[in-house]
């Protein structure tokens, strides 16, 4: 028996800081088609999200008429439509009941998922995106467990019943960013392959017992100044070092379980290698959960059947 | 009875990365003159650091003939002359026999004093300059203690018996730099005068149990976003949050008696509250400090009587 693909149901948007991602969902959640476009939310010329959004739909002659759900850095303040956040712990009924509807000149109705917010000490924490790719992965046979979503702003988060518990972000990605382009790190990096040796070598030493980011950051200088990793490894010991510091502060002690990693094959490599070292197993999410995410909450609120 | 100014018996000269500062040094110690320019290493044209320092001296028609002792970057691969580190623990003896002549093509000779070096877990750290200050200050009183140089790296030092013990570099100034200039924090920032709160607010996160950097620059944004902090503390919580972070890391808990800081006043006020939140007092090193150990190590040499 030849299984049959479904009609279209949804459209599912993944539109983040940098780049965009469009799903055409059928009526059993499954991907029936996708487009990914460079049009992040800073690069939408003149703010014209609505031109983006028709461009972006357009090849989809078929779809005129479905519902349309969208999620990410689109409904931060420097998007299309500004959304309030709903607080931990959320799930994709919390998510579903707060959805904000936007309708467009052309008369198509997109429907945006909040962000989701928690808070630490005082201190706010925030996601635009991350929840609905985690709702999306929780339906994989996560419904309890450690998530990390590596990148400029990495997350970690504790899905417990189905419900995200709990977050915290790392700034990794763009701490990295701003000192190997922007202080003395970068002057003795030569490029090249990925480096896995000086990748371990700089990962154990931001895990180790006793680690101080602040000073241990000077051994990215001294370590070639010294002879002691050659210039094409620097880059690699910084990533390691930085990577093993966020782990750390992960809290990985109190972690149960393996540790499901949502993010680019490059990046989730590292992040593997990082996570056995702290003494932690890892699995990986598949690349489109953030679609089974936009269906599971249109689903929930009744926009889909 | 008047005191007699003494007559000119060296010249020490601090040439550091971005400054540079000249003593003409009396017989007994004191500084009879001194001069700053913004000449430091980076800004020497075409690498001219004789004609540098011709100029520098030009002024003290006096002085031909003195003994010139130099420290700091000038000494560094990008310097005039680079020099070898000698190793903790040193002191005014193992730097007086380790200094390095150089004559310049008009005869005159200037004598570099080496840089330190040590070594934690494998990563060496490096110091060029900061040596010389710290034997300079030890002389006054401090012939044991802990010592903060707050700065682009600042440096946390311990003398024990008048040799410096071991030190450790933090790159609390050059992340500072980076994070407000290269990444999303200082997006939210806007100018204005010290907001002491705010530091103190940053320094109490740094300084936390449990506090994680990468992690705790994450609440430099979401604090202003949720308007918890207003625009014009975001830069001073922030410089809070890595000063707190610093001196976390400088396992303060064995620090006994006060920490001497050696920096500009306006660092200093900011080391000297952030180390009054970790339980600590301090004092402050006069600003010469360093033509003073330009002295010390000059004297051990023979170069002066």
């Amino acid at each position: 028996m030849n299984s049959v693909a479904s009609e279209p149901a949804l459209i599912g948007i993944d539109w983040g800081t940098s780049s965009l991602r469009a799903f055409l969902i059928g009526a059993g959640g499954e991907v029936l088609d996708q487009v990914s476009k460079p049009e992040g939310i800073m690069h939408v010329k003149d703010g014209d999200f609505e031109g983006s959004f028709r461009d972006l739909i357009g090849p989809w002659g078929n779809a005129a008429g479905l519902p349309v759900i969208a999620s990410g850095m689109i409904t931060s303040r420097n998007g299309w439509v500004e959304t309030p956040y709903v607080s931990v712990p959320s799930g994709v009924n919390e998510l579903a009941g707060a959805l904000v509807p936007h309708k467009t000149s052309d008369g198509v109705t997109v429907t945006f998922v909040t962000g989701m917010t928690t808070d630490h000490d005082g201190a706010p924490d925030v996601m635009r995106g991350e929840e609905t790719q985690i709702i999306g992965a929780s339906a994989l046979g996560m419904s309890d467990g450690t998530f990390v979503m590596p990148g400029t702003h990495s997350k970690w988060i504790t899905v417990r019943s189905n419900l995200i518990d709990d977050y915290a972000t790392f700034m990794t990605g763009e701490v990295f960013a701003a000192m190997r382009q922007h202080s003395i790190l970068g002057t003795l990096m030569e490029e090249g392959p990925f480096q896995e040796g000086a990748f371990r070598k700089g990962c154990a030493a931001g895990l180790a017992e006793g680690s101080k980011l602040l000073h241990d950051l000077f051994g990215v200088r001294t370590l070639p100044l010294f002879g002691k990793i050659a210039g094409n490894m620097v880059e690699d010991y910084l990533s390691g070092l930085l990577i093993g510091a966020e782990i750390k502060g992960a809290d990985v002690a109190s972690i149960d379980g393996p540790v499901m990693i949502v993010g680019r094959d490059d990046l989730s490599d590292r992040y593997e290698i990082g996570l056995e070292l702290a003494g932690l197993t890892s699995k990986r999410a598949p690349d489109d959960i953030v679609a089974r995410g936009h269906f599971m909450i249109a689903q929930a609120a009744g926009l889909v059947s």
